[in-house]
């Protein structure tokens, strides 16, 4: 197989780092492998590929590059997005930057791989939408989806390194009664819930809610799917839950949903109530698939209702892995 | 105003603490105040009604009182609330013991104090129920009510004292990176969430789901109301939180959705997302109003839709500030 000279861009973060690892792990066919950072240029990282030198992002040759991960805030991409294209790099960018151009495919590798056409730019999903496509697409395509109604138990570590140590920090201070202050967060996190993620918009919702509106749309390819998230943030560290109820075009087949969850790649089926198996953080956490439990026929919806509860690793799926995923479709047009 | 002789049964738990207050702050017209317990009796308890000794609830003569409230257990009050009644003694039972009994009223007297009628026993709705309800019954009567669907974010605390502590005992060992116990819930519930609340019933729903099925129809007098919901717990102390949709029947005026909020006794409108105002349980802890927010046009059903997130206090609206408003119900009968 032909190995690819692959550089990661944004090495030092959560999701740079996870990037690495993911890498290693899937053992993606890397030549050489590179680590760029903005303000961490120069320093030293230990990667699961030896020790590397971080280089500055802002003067990296992309032509020496066959293959980049951005993960790197959200005006960076828009600027180097372009150089990267022009030099004959693919990029695959974490960003919502580009998420929502019509030019720049939007790719879950399980659901629409064929989205990459000849692009050279890919954009990787928000969190929440990859871990809630992953089951709902198998819904999409077997009963029709009519409708969607998601809440979400997002992690504190969604927001980053920063925000998953203040929410440690608040919990210790809430531990030993003291005042809780918060930089990351609106509020204190801890002990708490906050149903706000990222910037409120006209409509009354958050960003984060829209892009979970927006991009199933354009994943699935179908703008007439009617769906509505809440967001909310609460005390876990990692790992986002969803609450999902569908209304859907056919009728439900329970154990045909059950079957055909069970055979899709990315999805572990834990659902067997009886025995207290169900999705959870405590268990998604650092697994490469998302849980789907609590399956049950919607009593809202009757005969064209479902519900369910989905867990997954939003630094993952949600992030690198999906990443890493679509990184393996690109690796394949180069044999 | 007549005063009565009131016993709070269960005195030293979570919610007999909670009554005791509550009592005494809407200066509730007491005679004499009188504890009772069973394990605990013969203890002295501080209550905001001085020192009293806690006496044997297994012992307690029901002639002496005018009004028990009841927040011990589950099987007890199916035992002794009928000795009570006979004893000539309202009973204002906190258990589940009674709710789905036809000839037990199930109140909250918001909306339904009516229902009450000749009963000296009344049931005290779960705290799921009491806190959706409160915004739900205005829906109702101003837009009718197609479908609800509900997601939970409940409290530690929801499960008891016990429960509560150990949250907190797992939260220490999960920062000193020690490994966690769990006696109280299924599992750690520390920076984890459970999607599961009481027993599961043959539906695949938790007993603790389908009592907000069967107890908002029983309290709206409508069995025809089509709700689901999914019940969470989640790694907070106090206060629970409720992502909720409908579907109404006339189409929603969205303005009007907020004045009728702002205008309903037990709601504390707190809807300025701009200004990051919304219900939290940092904020509804303690508070006897439910807080509503996000307060939005739901996406998914269109003009007949509608979304909004709540917090209530648990143990306040959803246990003893409710059943203290039942009482008051019940002393008025007495002028």
């Amino acid at each position: 197989m032909k190995k690819l000279n692959v550089g990661v861009f944004g090495a030092t973060g959560m999701v740079g780092q996870e990037l690495l690892k993911v890498l290693y792990d899937r053992r993606f066919p890397v030549k050489n492998l590179r680590v760029y950072a903005g303000q961490s240029a120069g320093t030293r990282v230990n990667t699961p590929f030896g020790e590397k030198i971080v280089e500055d992002a802002n003067t990296a040759d992309y032509s020496e590059l066959e293959l980049a991960f951005f993960a790197i805030g959200k005006k960076w991409p828009k600027e180097n997005a372009p150089k990267a294209v022009e030099a004959g790099c693919y990029i695959i960018d974490n960003s919502s930057t580009f998420r929502y151009d019509k030019e720049v495919p939007l790719v879950i590798p399980e659901i629409n791989p064929q989205a990459i056409g000849d692009s050279r730019l890919i954009a990787n999903p928000n969190c929440t939408t990859a871990i809630a496509t992953i089951p709902l697409w198998q819904i999409y395509q077997n009963f029709g989806l009519k409708r969607v109604v998601i809440s979400t138990y997002q992690a504190a570590s969604g927001a980053g390194k920063a925000a998953r140590n203040e929410l440690k920090e608040q919990a210790e201070l809430y531990l030993d009664g003291e005042e809780l202050f918060c930089k990351e967060f609106q509020y204190p996190l801890a002990f708490n819930v906050i149903p706000h993620i990222d910037e409120f918009q006209p409509n009354g919702y958050t960003k984060e809610e829209m892009k979970v509106v927006w991009e199933t749309r354009k994943i699935f390819g179908d703008e007439k799917i009617l769906i509505s998230c809440t967001a909310v943030r609460i005390p876990t560290d990692r790992a986002h839950a969803e609450s999902i109820t569908v209304e859907t075009e056919k009728i439900i087949d329970l154990e045909r949903v059950v079957e055909i969850f069970g055979k899709t790649s990315g999805i572990e089926v834990r659902d067997d109530p009886g025995r207290n198996v169900y999705p959870m953080p405590l268990t998604a956490t650092g697994k490469y698939d998302v849980e789907v439990g609590r399956i049950r026929r919607d009593l809202a919806f009757g005969d064209k209702g479902l519900s369910f509860f989905v867990c997954g690793d939003q630094i993952d799926k949600g992030a690198a892995l999906n990443a890493v995923q679509i990184g393996e479709l690109v690796a394949q047009r180069y044999q």
